[in-house]
């Protein structure tokens, strides 16, 4: 059989999160295979409550796992990079990412046990990393985070190009600037076969804005704040610390950075190399002998987090620090769908304070990381690739990204989670579907999306949680009254009875009727005790909780 | 002690919802009173899992319930009327509303079996009902529900506007267009003491935009769509749904409503008058024999509502319809904070059904029901009153909202739920903060928001639920082994063990070496099992569930 080139996304085609996408190339079902990305994605109440974070479900790549090459990771962000520490051992092979991401994956594989070292760092092209029959190049790009890159993917079928995530920053204020010259002769030194590319910005119909357009209004507005300025903005978002920074000292203040990752992400990019200036920062004790007029904090918390440090300082003291009348909080960041009640809730809580919260709402005081449409037009005008196939989207993200490039004469297909397509041919063409799926971080150990114990959890959240305890003596007689424990339910129904004594009651009431052959009966006891319990609250509160029978069987001894 | 005028917002100062605001008059904890609206605020997972609808606690009301003359509804919407069919019988007092409201209103109180003679229909100024010592008039007011209207209280210590919910629109489609010369007549007739106000809209700079001006490119839209065209707003936005069905009549299209509450909003609009003419409308049975190409469907789902049509529609076939490649969805509405991902899962859903999705993105679907800056500012002018008090929004809208009128001269003061003011005096004086808080209907029974119900439930949603059984006999030693069930948690911790026998074996280990003295003290025994439970759970998945411990001693008979 002919060799073949293939495509699969794990994560992050159709959704806006844990990306990680499988290319293959070689006969069918013997392609070498590499991963690009191990993101994670962020559970919400809704759907996952209790879960630390979901993932990609890696089955497909494990069963063949000796057909895998390498691993490749685009950038640091959580959604490219956040699963590594928890998947990696399911995989054990190389890693491979530019100095910035590779540090960050190493911290990672450190904090989980992990060997460090399973991280190789690279550098940019034209270094190559062989992987099989891949030779793989990283491509500066300018993102929301220092080192993004795009990969160069050359095939014996041809190049490919993988995006990652990206913006054309002609300035970008840390990092390099996208130069339409490199792009332009990466596509001429070979032609592009099919461009994989982001399209989280796909509905914004304006052109990107540089994040050196930021340095102005920021200036303007740090500069004439009366009281403490406090910026929040994403830990990772280097460029975005830097510019606040700058903005604080030109308005003579003096920086103090809180929060956890914030930190450690500015620490990485100075030891990198990445960051070269940066005002000269002081810990959260000194700040506190610093005049407030003279004070900027750089925080956490950006999207409402509960225990980051902007929500920490809207619900009172917080390392000493109390916001008050006259001070100043910036939301130098876009709420990602899903956060807005969390963000809206700190705002309120400064609000209260006297605190003057400010946010993009005017578009002064963030710019996206990604690319907007006429962007990606720009992009596709430049590589001019024999196929697009969208990815870092929700559906109506791909669809659209498709509809564009089709507009303009590139064939395009919207492939999902788990469609594997063939890109040998002119267009691409899907072979597969796999079938794929979600793992949750939960505590510490990985559960499977599907295996019922959130569904169990949600459903006891929606109904509350009835236990009934009932025992029975050697002769299948119940000993005493059966007993009925409630989690999460009113402890009274109609007329103001105890909602578990009516249970107990009608219980009781049922085993004196049920016959022997009942009392023996496990699987019935649990079937019409169930039964029993869930139509006394219904009549008494109106909804049916869940229920939980515990029969003991006391057994001679 | 002199009389005075005092007002308390028991609901919707602080928040967006559950509007329940008192006015009273009279000698000091003697003042007679009046209620303004009974509305309701809706759950969510995060906060309220499980959870029907929120309500304000009307303790404070209740209590003083004989002094309480008369209840007025301003208008329709649930975050102003829903609680009437829950709240009523606690207060038990005459309701007034104009026609459209009061015929909702009995509605409501028909479905609690309440006596629907409870509410009164009242006529629009110069009409005026008298409660005690107050007069107060209805102001017929723009909004995005018909009959929407202002109250005149007319008091011994002076005229107070309460606006309700509104927006300055000239042109309403249904209704009666804002008229400047009334509301300057009203404030000439007797000097307006104090203006209380929609807050909602306070941080949109630009001019508010009138329902008429959606007519054009709604025909547009829906004129060039191809298939089937279907499009949701709120119910209850009789103009809107006006303004739809007309655009679909000139593109063609015959049109059809599905769900349920829109059905009844435009019946009961019709009813009473409101709506005098719409466009035929078919049964959904009808619907299926008209061509896709001449069908416009009217749904009910707007805000992703999961059992409303549009969410429906997005997951399959719905009353005999399917969406498929070529038809249209028009999502004329915005989408509430909170509610964004429910609302992009349907979009989403659609996108792969090869629908094209439409929002009010681009500003040409939807307009606000609410009075932005602009028109806040030029209704203040108008009226001119001697103290703005905002209401109707959160913190942050009552301050910024505060912040303008005092820029122009008019004292205002940020009064949240809770706060009394006194408003006799030149301005507005917090006189008492009383406890407020929030009543849950969960079920067919109201709980209490703190009693700890909802608390439990969300923690059993993010730690999962152990339930300990614990049997012992007449001389207080274990009968056979404990026994742990487990919901939302994993079955197997460390090394592939199951969780419930590892605890189990913790259990029964403890229980061994516990002398006679613990194994005898109930609280003792709760406390320790709970501890090992937790620990075992904390080494083998990292979490530490919820725990209820059950323990039955066998006496002797």
């Amino acid at each position: 059989m002919t060799d073949r080139l293939i495509y699969l996304p794990l994560g992050g085609a159709g959704e806006i999160g844990m990306n990680a996408y499988v290319y293959g190339y070689g006969a069918p079902g013997k392609e070498r295979l590499i991963l690009v990305d191990m993101g994670v994605t962020f559970p919400d109440m809704d759907s996952a409550p209790g879960v630390e974070v979901i993932m990609p479900d890696m089955a497909w790549l494990v069963e063949r796992v000796d057909r895998l090459e390498a691993i490749f990771i685009t950038h640091g962000h959580e959604d490219h990079i956040g699963a590594l520490g928890h998947l990696w051992p399911q995989l054990k092979k190389p890693v491979y990412a530019r100095r910035f991401t590779a540090t960050l994956g190493r911290l990672k594989l450190e904090e989980a046990g992990l060997p460090r070292d399973a991280v190789t760092t690279v550098e940019p092209r034209p270094a190559v990393i062989e992987a099989g029959p891949f030779k793989v190049q990283f491509v500066p790009l300018a993102h929301s985070i220092p080192e993004s890159a795009a990969l160069v993917i050359d095939t014996p079928a041809g190049r490919i190009v993988h995006s990652g995530d990206f913006k054309l920053d002609r300035s970008p204020v840390v990092g390099e600037a996208w130069d339409d010259a490199a792009w332009e002769a990466l596509a001429a030194e070979k032609p592009v076969k099919a461009l994989m590319c982001d399209s989280t910005n796909v509905f914004s119909t304006h052109q990107g804005r540089s994040e050196a357009t930021l340095a102005e209004p920021l200036a303007a507005l740090i500069g004439k704040a009366p009281g403490m300025f406090v910026a929040t903005t994403f830990g990772s978002n280097v460029a975005r610390l830097k510019t606040l920074a700058e903005a604080a000292v030109a308005a003579d203040r003096t920086v103090c950075v809180m929060g956890r990752s914030m930190k450690r992400m500015l620490a990485v990019a100075q030891e990198t190399g990445v960051l070269t200036q940066f005002p000269r920062t002081v810990t959260p004790e000194e700040a506190l002998d610093v005049p407030r007029r003279n004070l900027m904090l750089l925080v956490t918390g950006s999207q409402g987090e509960r225990r980051a440090a902007a929500a920490a300082l809207s619900r009172g003291k917080y390392l000493g620090f109390e916001m008050r009348e006259g001070d100043s909080f910036l939301f130098s960041s876009r709420t990602i769908p899903g956060n807005e009640k969390s963000v809206i809730r700190i705002w309120n809580a400064f609000s209260e304070m006297g605190v003057t919260v400010h946010d993009d709402t005017d578009g002064l005081y963030h710019v996206s990381g990604h690319a907007n449409r006429p962007d990606l037009e720009h992009v596709h005008r430049l590589l001019l690739p024999d196929m697009l196939v969208p990815m870092h989207g929700e559906h109506r993200h791909l669809k659209e990204h498709v509809r564009i490039a089709t507009e303009a004469g590139i064939p395009g297909i919207v492939a999902t989670n788990g469609m594997m397509l063939d890109l040998s041919g002119e267009v691409p063409r899907v072979v597969e579907h796999i079938e794929t799926g979600r793992i949750y971080l939960d505590g510490t150990v990985l559960i499977g999306a599907m295996d019922g114990v959130i569904r169990d959890r949600i459903r006891m959240a929606l109904n509350g949680h009835a236990l009934v305890t009932v025992i029975l003596d050697e002769g299948d007689q119940p000993m005493g009254e059966p007993w009925v424990e409630l989690s999460g339910l009113t402890e009274t129904g109609l007329g103001g009875r105890m909602l578990n004594e009516t249970m107990e009651a009608e219980l009781g009431e049922w085993m004196e009727r049920a016959g022997r052959k009942v009392l023996k009966d496990d699987d019935k006891m649990d079937e019409e005790i169930r039964k029993i319990v869930r139509q006394v609250a219904m009549e008494e509160i109106g909804k049916k909780p869940e229920v939980t029978v515990v029969l003991s069987r006391l057994v001679a001894e």
